[in-house]
């Protein structure tokens, strides 16, 4: 008999009537002689609603108490959709994450899992329970709960599915699947039947929001199909896969944009080796993540160095480097907290001229001013105006035929 | 260094401030040298928010999946204490029930504590951590958790305190101590300084609502010395204890009294052997706990048989009864829901003839009409209606002169 692995995000159980929904669905897959293990986000504003309350209590709290905290709030939803299961009739069983075998590194809020040992899981699924498992959430060696940070669910559901040997991994949510644009900006959007894992991973990191990338590198790794689709619709969904023809199809796949981003500029720095690790270093040391960096073309060796941050680290960025800035004497400091970026994603691409120029060409018809380019194989992104990524998306996704499915 | 255990209840920890309070109590002790390890209980009305949640979903919830959803309920509260002292520059850890190694049996809803592995507190207690543990769970040897039932988290203290072998147990609740009757009836009650475990068993099986009853029965048996008091006020409070003098003192110690009683009446029952069994099994079957029981002397082969049950219980006791009751031929079967008990307890009293007749006398003369009576060895009780309890209360306070102190 098969397996199946699931995943329901947190707005698909946010109160009862939603998790009886989510039962049903379960419900259906089992009736049909599969194997079912479930696992579930929060409900809805929990997590929030946790952060909060601790917020109250102390504003800077110990990541080991925070973790224990919060992993609460799966543990409620999970018991919640086994309580639903049972009252129409079917064997069901919660389990926390140390119940089902998670084990974890001890990095507390960012946890990586270590393995899995699904014992437990196997035995109840040969009882005939549907196997409901906490997302989220998982046990260091010395027995610490962990959570497993942004897209924590997610990876533990391809986690799980790899461990089980599932056939398949099935993330449902509030959309219906990876589209081509943000169906919110571009209603000609269309809804993509499969994407390959990099394809999913440059969309991902790229700002869409569909999946989180490390779920999706977890994917690639074990060569996991990955479905997405809908909570609440009964509709095919996208599968991310590693399938055969992908090398040959090449197009752009997708439209990605970000609307969270922040710009620094460092002017006239002088350009000699050690600079750039002195003002990176310390970024990283506060745990701040820079994006696109573009060092221009140097003049009389004074240079400028450009990078991006998201909007919520811009402010303890320029702290940190204002100082190292005037220290190497640079010009100044510059920032623009109301950037965005706009990306073509699609295997192939570097292989073929004219992708690039094309989509510079497109924004510049639109009157778009490009202030930073940043490419892989196979993506392209420009940094822009954050008042101007609506109309590069819409302008983009039709000039490279998206709209026609 | 000694080790203390203090447990606090819901309403001490039901919000931030009071959260904080608590953790300044904590760390007042730990302050002054003392190796602190503090239970905690849900917060405020924390657990009876999560029923309500998981009767919209299933109205007769299995008993393991209510568990594992009741148990998160301490585990917030004390991952809040833990950083509430942490706030304050405290070293305290918080750890779930199966963390703090506390093993039960696997009757979910009611567990029984068969052991606890206290390794893991040790060790946080030796690297200077004040150590908070989720109370009223605990875990079975196949890692399901449990919740301990009523006064659970009062058991979860007494039981670290013995495993400890911690000097004392301290229990801080919204009440100051143990008081010679409930002083919202008698505002001249006195708070006693030090009670024996018996006496508080006796208050407590009668309705004292101040500790449950197996929580001290543990303290008993381990004679572990139980301190209650305030978690508001810096008052002495009461100390439980199986102290030397007790048997001498042949007095009655305080006066309980019990509003939520049923009485159900078998009337014109056939006396022969098996009728008890008959009516009793089956109710016990239903997890319905009957307390005092009264065959009146038989006549003519014909008696009448009384007992008490808790209101929320009468309706399905009643379901229970009435065809028995056809059945074996009885006259009729009547109930009354309007009673209550009021009782009088002191080690000593029933080598000490008086006490009785003083009592029956009392209630006659504020005009009571007493229904059932029993007895233990340091208790006597009356069931008489409801609306008389306070009168009785207060009458029988005063004539036994407790109001001295």
């Amino acid at each position: 008999m098969a397996i199946v692995v699931q995943k329901y995000g947190g707005s698909s159980v946010a109160d009862a009537d939603k998790i009886r929904n989510v039962a049903r669905r379960i419900a259906e897959k089992y009736t049909k002689g599969e194997k079912v293990v479930a696992v579930v986000s929060a409900m809805g504003d929990t997590t929030d609603n946790l952060l909060d309350l601790a917020s109250k209590i102390n504003a800077n709290p110990e990541p080991r108490e925070m973790d224990l905290l919060l992993s609460t709030g799966e543990i409620v939803s999970s018991t919640l959709l086994a309580m639903a299961l049972h009252a129409s009739g079917f064997k069901a069983i919660a389990l926390s994450g140390p119940q089902a075998g998670i084990s974890t590194d001890a990095s507390f809020s960012r946890a990586r899992i270590t393995g899995i040992q699904p014992r437990r899981i196997i035995k109840e699924l040969d009882r005939g329970n549907i196997v409901i498992v906490a997302g989220f959430q998982g046990m260091t060696k010395d027995k610490d709960i962990t959570t497993l940070g942004r897209g924590g669910s997610d990876t533990t559901a391809v986690a799980l599915a790899v461990s089980l040997k599932a056939n398949i991994c099935e993330i449902y949510t509030d959309v219906e699947g990876v589209y081509t644009a943000d169906p919110r900006i571009v209603p000609e959007a269309n809804k993509l039947s499969e994407i390959g894992y990099e394809e999913m991973l440059e969309m991902a990191t790229s700002g869409a929001k569909v999946m989180h990338h490390r779920a999706v590198e977890l994917g690639q790794v074990f060569n996991m199909p990955i479905l997405v689709a809908s909570s609440y619709v009964e509709k095919p969904g996208t599968i991310i896969h590693g399938g055969d023809n992908m090398e040959a199809r090449n197009k752009v796949r997708g439209i990605a944009h970000d609307m969270d981003v922040a710009k620094i500029t460092i002017a006239g720095v002088p350009d000699r080796p050690g600079i750039a690790a002195a003002i990176f270093l310390p970024m990283a040391r506060e745990g701040i993540s820079v994006d696109t960096i573009v060092q221009n073309a140097s003049a009389n060796n004074i240079t400028d160095l450009t990078f991006t941050v998201s909007r919520g680290d811009l402010k303890k960025a320029m702290e940190i480097v204002k100082p190292v800035a005037h220290e190497i004497g640079a010009k100044e400091c510059l920032s623009n907290s109301a950037m965005g970026k706009v990306s073509i994603i699609g295997i192939g691409m570097q292989n073929t001229p004219g992708y690039a120029a094309k989509m510079f060409q497109t924004l510049s018809e639109q009157g778009i001013n490009i202030e930073l380019i940043t490419t892989s194989e196979i993506r392209i992104t420009c940094i822009i105006s954050e008042d101007k990524i609506k109309d590069a998306v819409k302008a983009l996704h039709k000039v490279f035929e998206l709209d026609k499915g």
